[in-house]
């Protein structure tokens, strides 16, 4: 598979383990115009096996110590990257762990509210404020904006449309989930306006209703057809996708 | 001051002791077509003496203890206001208790982006599940929708717009403030679809800039203004607002 992604020296991709981040390092390990660094972050390296396997099998693909919402660990995961990038920065930040729960009108609670909203809306801002001296140092090499230099992509979900939520578009029920993809919209908005300057690409991206553990068996598209897809758009990022929400097709999305 | 609240017979206001609920619950006591009950809540009623003495001088208006993030606060509240109404139900529920703190890239931390997000975002949503039974025996006894059946009014902001916040809209820095509004404009348009089958209408509505303790000295209007023209906004509600974000004009904003 060809997605010309050469240009991209580094990319890091958190929640790797498992569901789309797992096959996103799948893929771009395997392309034939690949990134030279390719960061996947887990929060038990230990038991992600198929991931091991692959930064096994593969040269430049690095199986890194993450847990989004601890502080600590973001710490002692930038040490690590630092020193794996070298003095180049990082081209590439995909934010895409995420937890999803399924709370309707009845079941949410103010914990899975918050758990949700912790991991999805709240790790993603931190994650990239700790990364940031990478993605400048990355930044500082190129113009323009684009995989070639520095961009932010925060994997966001349609269900966090607030436009597109009513009539039809609301029958799938899940406050916490959500709430959470609203909000992580906002932060994608927020750092967009406030990263460039520094000529970093920040954008929120939708991956498609995904046959993962997180998107169940009925679900519209294999973790391939989205990814491919998905990987297509984030190698083509220009400016004009800066500050906004698109799925994986590269369609606008209403916030 | 006339604003045609008489066909709503009781109205609930949460963060009544300060700022823009202090406010409302002072005009709508004075008003002359003015709701038969008006609730006031307070998280610490003791401390909340401009609102006690409103409470002493005008008929039907009650101060409730109501700590919105406190589960059990809730619930004590949800009694005593249930027995203040007897069987008619609860016409109108205003969530305007709110916490502001600026925040900017720097300095944002997670327990700020918490905190936020519970008191603005979760809060309003536990608060009207708590309510709805008193909203649903109200909503019972009347058709179309609008205060003289059954509404709940979530305080927003148009900071939580995340379409306004770019170019010279996004100037105002507050990571925590803005994605806690725009998680609670999710919050209103999920319980909006699920309010409607009874029908309840549930909106968001921006207050506009206004010289309270959290907006500052500079802002736009004072909080008479304000109020008296977010009131009338209220008192005209209809179908046409349900699942809505409008400001204190009765203007549509953009997500």
């Amino acid at each position: 598979m060809c997605l010309n992604f050469r240009k991209c020296q580094s990319v890091l991709i958190t929640g790797a383990s498992r569901g789309l981040g797992l096959q996103m390092v799948k893929v771009l390990s395997n392309s034939s115009e690949r990134p030279t660094t390719i960061i996947a972050t887990a929060r038990n390296p230990i038991t992600a096996q198929e991931l091991q396997k692959i930064a096994k099998s593969y040269k430049g693909v690095h199986v890194v110590q993450l847990d989004v919402v601890n502080e600590s660990s973001i710490e002692s995961a930038f040490q690590e990257v630092s020193s794996i990038l070298g003095g180049n920065g990082l081209n590439c930040l995909i934010n895409n762990a995420a937890v999803s729960t399924e709370t309707d009108l009845k079941t949410v609670t103010p914990d899975k509210m918050m758990k949700c909203f912790e991991t999805n809306s709240v790790a993603p801002l931190f994650v990239t404020k700790a990364f940031l001296p990478l993605l400048q140092a990355a930044s500082a090499q190129g113009t323009d904006m684009g995989i070639h230099r520095a961009v932010v992509v925060n994997i966001s979900s349609e269900l966090g449309s607030i436009e597109a939520n009513w009539g039809d578009g609301a029958a799938f029920k899940s406050y916490s989930y959500r709430i959470s993809k609203s909000a992580l919209n906002m932060t994608t908005r927020c750092l967009a306006a406030d990263l460039e300057p520094q000529g970093i690409l920040c954008m929120a991206l939708h991956p498609g209703w995904v046959r993962t553990d997180m998107g169940g068996p009925d679900a519209d598209l294999s973790p391939e057809e989205s990814i491919s897809s998905l990987l297509s758009v984030i190698a083509d990022l220009n400016k004009s996708y800066h500050g906004g929400f698109f799925d994986y097709s590269g369609n606008k999305l209403p916030w």
